[in-house]
């Protein structure tokens, strides 16, 4: 059996070594158009900035290391340049030429390739992707003082860090209000602090208009000096050699797969990047272009054609990105989406500590989590802050994916010591609320709704204490701390109240004293910190 | 509506605030025999070494504080003597004098108390649970130059840490072969480097026989100087109350509960240390001295008495603990448990990185997975390494909650960035390794059993490279390097073979090669590293 890989990295080679194991005397083939197979992706950026300083780092493997280990026939600077499915080769070109190679399989894992945008003197913007793009930017870095990224994802925000790292002056171009676009915009807040606190210069909801020579000109107006232009838009599916093969695209511009991800022709899969994948929402198209996903794919196609059984997954999106130190992750839909969607959802924020107070170094998290208010399932989460966020998203996507309800949450048993977390660990705490809000035992008000809340005529009621009130507080919030409330409930107007303290712990409490002597009383969800956050976004968008 | 509720730290304390929250109206009093409600219990240890510099920070509320915010009636040095069931009124005592308390409910959250076993001198012995122990030890630590901690489980480890953090010299003191016994031995292996490596002299399968006046004297005749001495031999559940009223203990010797929490009077309650939980093997009795726990049970107390619906849980008992900065965590059960009680078992090890090997930082970590070779099902975990265990082991009690089976750890889609994980995170791997043994693609061999493979004629074939093999080998092993396994078949015996590599990675790759060239080769199950760690633990015992 001969089977032909195209790409030879994520999800390609993750195919190869495992159809190996399986297959001792399998053909089997990885074609990869550039120098490099086998590299960490991820950790490009990392070099740029000099955090991982050696570029052998990042290459795991050559030709030679996977033929002794594997026996397998990779040829760099190979591209596949056709697949004839009459014929049933792959047309592969390399320098001296083209080769036609026959196949029984073909495994599809060609990546995606950074948007480019037509904007005047795009050429000169530098995008990252391989290794010789790695190549290019460290070289053009290397003569620079000023960039600007173009691009607030997971890559562009890397980079700025990186270019930071390396000493130069860095700003940062996004069309949208917000960086990150899988947070939700009260949770980019800290993360556009955290870019400003190490000097990168945000433009948001601004975009650029050309590339000069040695500048950026933005649609506001702003012209902003660029040695070094960085474009990191995203990327789009590499599907040319499908679409070329007849092969059909899913409503997403990514390769269609069934569950064995196989595409229309049941002897070519197409796994990572390229390709789409099933939404865990609601069992949607999505795409999804990260390594865990990739990787997975290309070991199921593996055992796919070994004869093994496999299991259809629906795909969370779990994702994670550390800026300056700040660790930014979610999983699972947004409430941007879900809006979108017209979907019913229930929102939390809390503010955590990372682990138990009394013990030195916590820190404070936000963490946002969405769930469905009919069957109480998770939707999503959201978490922020400067340790141990990774690790309640992925409890979070875990619970998500072994159908824990979110009230269920509570429930986990999580390991507990001091330096390591809470009684309560944040995640319990989100379980606790999402129990409250089910049972009705508590209301809550989110941050945008508040100004139609008053508008109704609500009185807004801050229980935090003298102190915490002077430092900043809600236009028009009545003041009465939390362990007073109960002596003065006369000083409360009629009609609605929202109560909030710093973050709903009291606020809650509070909340459930003023129900229980007959108030209409919600919570304000996430305090005022949830609010500020907010609102800084708003205002600044 | 009168509610008493006796200890006011975790179970109690939490029962109190929530019953609060569902109702303003209730009568609280929370009796507490010590000084102090509300403590970190957790954070003692700390305190005692510094690392918690202030013990005010140890003390989260008081009698003063609860009331105003929660209306609770706290009273400290106040001891509940007697529960009379018959006319329903708690009997309680301070210092002066008895008091009546009638009740309607009473909820038990007396905790447990530290094991003090016979030994001559045992009166000298300091024991920490509470806040004035803590005192105690803090002076007499403040004179002594010497510590023998007699002990070896979580608290004995945190002491004998903290006491090196203070200057004194220590010795741990041990009748198990090993010290934390929620982990199987070789898996304790790294905990005992810890602690040697920072200066703690290990007696372990040893026994203090007499405690002298600056002496420990233990049954294999050593004499260990010991200004202080430190009793953390475990803790019994606090159950005179609960006996002297009639209510039933359970086999393990806590106060027996149903699925509410309810002891055979429905009036009165139990929760944390004093009671007894549902285990999650089969539903077994168990002692579980846990705060999550406490702290859990004690908010669905609060419920039930509300009206509330509540949910039962069966404990896994997920635990952790940091030694000189080793995290080391379980969850479920071990080995020695389950062939204590005769169950099969499939067992997996493996030494992953933390995070991605070419971002900085990343630490080798050891994990042991524990499956139903039936079902498939998590039955328990262990973790042991400096960075990242405490996240895997509450994702595995997390996928063990939602009936995630071990096979099905592969597709957890868990957050990745090379500073975070990996594309495959040490979770995913460790569900590829039970995939494997589960579908029969691979088999493997265990670390004890490896003696019986030789003496019934196998062969161990060591895949590492020469430099591997010269630093240490697993005697009468074969050297032939992975890379060139293909090409040196011809060298190997006839009849069984066993192959391993450093941690089981390549030896996997290596008898897959070897199964299809219709060799009967396993896998050693963690590779050198296990089998080192486990034999040089037995070797030590
Ligand atoms: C800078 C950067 C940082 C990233 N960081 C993260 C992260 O932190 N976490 C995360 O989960 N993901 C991250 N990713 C995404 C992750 O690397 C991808 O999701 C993953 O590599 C996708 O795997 P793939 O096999 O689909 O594509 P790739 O790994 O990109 O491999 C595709 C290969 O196919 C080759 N190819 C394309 N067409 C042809 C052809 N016709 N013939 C021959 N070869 C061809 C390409 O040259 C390429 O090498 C990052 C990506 C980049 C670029
Ligand atoms: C040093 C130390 C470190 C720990 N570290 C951890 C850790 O890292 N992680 C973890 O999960 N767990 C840890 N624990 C365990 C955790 O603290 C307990 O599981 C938890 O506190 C149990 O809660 P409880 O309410 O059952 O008992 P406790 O919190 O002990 O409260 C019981 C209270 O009841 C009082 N009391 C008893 N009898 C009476 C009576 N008759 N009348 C009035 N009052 C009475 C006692 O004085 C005591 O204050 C640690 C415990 C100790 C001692
Ligand atoms: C380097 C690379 C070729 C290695 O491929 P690999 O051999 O499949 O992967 P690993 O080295 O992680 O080993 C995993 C295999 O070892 C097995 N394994 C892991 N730990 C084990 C242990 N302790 N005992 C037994 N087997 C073990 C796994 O089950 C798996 O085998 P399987 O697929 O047959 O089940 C491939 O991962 C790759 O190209 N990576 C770089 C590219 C990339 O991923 N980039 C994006 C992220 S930066
Ligand atoms: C200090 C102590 C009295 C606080 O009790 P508490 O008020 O129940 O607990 P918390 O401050 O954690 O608050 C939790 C409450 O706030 C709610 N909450 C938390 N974050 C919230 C948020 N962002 N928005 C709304 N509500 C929130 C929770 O739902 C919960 O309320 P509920 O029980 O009604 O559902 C108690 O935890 C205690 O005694 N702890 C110390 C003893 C101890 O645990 N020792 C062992 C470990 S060291």
């Amino acid at each position: 059996m001969r089977v032909i890989i195209i790409g030879g990295v994520a999800g390609g080679m993750s195919a190869a070594t495992r159809l190996r194991r399986l297959n001792e005397s399998a053909e089997i083939i990885v074609l990869e158009r550039s120098g490099y197979v086998s590299f960490a992706n991820c950790g490009l950026p990392y070099h740029v900035g000099g955090v991982i300083e050696e570029r052998s780092a990042l290459l795991l493997q050559t030709p030679a290391s996977l033929a002794d280990r594997f026996r397998l026939d990779v040829r760099l600077n190979t591209e596949a340049i056709e697949i004839d499915r009459g014929r049933r080769v792959v047309v592969a070109r390399d320098a001296r030429g083209t080769e036609e190679l026959p196949y029984d399989k073909v495994i599809l894992s060609p990546g995606a390739r950074p948007l480019r945008p037509p904007i005047p003197g795009i050429e000169r913007a530098l995008s990252l992707r391989g290794v010789e793009d790695l190549d290019a930017i460290v070289a053009a870095a290397a003569g620079s003082r000023t960039a600007v990224v173009i691009g607030g994802g997971f890559i562009g925000v890397e980079m700025a860090e990186n270019l930071v790292h390396r000493g130069l002056r860095v700003a940062l171009v996004e069309a949208l209000p917000q960086v990150m676009a899988p947070l939700d915009p009260e949770m980019a807040a800290p993360v556009h602090d955290a870019l400003r606190e190490h000097g990168v210069t945000l433009h948001l909801s601004d975009q650029v208009t050309a590339i000069g020579a040695d500048t950026v000109t933005t649609a506001s107006g702003a012209t902003l000096p660029a040695d070094l232009v960085i474009a990191a838009l995203g990327v789009r599916p590499e599907t040319r050699l499908a679409t070329d093969a007849g092969l059909t695209l899913g409503p997403r511009g990514g390769i269609a797969v069934d569950a064995r991800h196989r595409t229309d022709d049941p002897d070519i899969y197409a796994v990572g990047d390229a390709a789409e994948k099933v939404g865990a929402l609601d069992g949607e198209p999505i795409l999804v272009p990260l390594a865990n996903t990739a990787n997975l794919a290309g070991r199921r196609v593996a055992d796919d054609i070994a004869g093994l059984p496999g299991t259809a997954r629906r795909v969370l999106g779990t994702a994670i990105v550390g800026v300056f130190g700040l660790q930014v992750a979610s999983t699972g839909v947004n409430e941007k989406r879900l809006r979108d969607a017209g979907r019913r959802h229930r929102v939390i924020h809390t503010h955590p500590s990372s682990h138990a107070g009394y013990y030195p170094g916590a820190e404070s998290l936000a963490l946002k989590l969405l769930v469905d208010p009919e069957s109480d399932a998770i939707l999503g989460a959201q978490g922020v802050g400067r340790a141990g966020v990774d690790k309640r998203i992925d409890v979070i996507a875990t619970a998500m994916a072994g159908g824990i309800t979110a009230s269920g949450l509570a429930e986990l048993e999580l390991a507990y010591a001091p330096q390591f977390g809470s009684a309560k660990d944040p995640v319990n705490l989100l379980g606790h609320v999402a129990d409250n809000l089910r049972s009705g035992v508590a209301r809550s008000l989110q941050w945008h709704e508040l100004d139609a809340a008053v508008a109704a005529g609500a009185t807004v009621v801050d229980v935090r204490t003298p102190t915490e009130f002077a430092a900043g507080a809600i236009p028009g919030a009545l003041p009465i701390p939390m362990d007073e409330l109960r002596d003065r409930l006369g000083e409360l107007p009629d009609g609605p109240l929202v109560v909030h303290c710093a973050v709903g712990v009291r606020g809650h409490t509070a909340a459930r004293i003023l129900t229980q002597h007959g108030r209409d009383a919600v919570n304000l969800d996430g305090g005022y910190v949830t609010w500020r956050a907010g609102t800084q976004e708003v205002g600044a968008a």
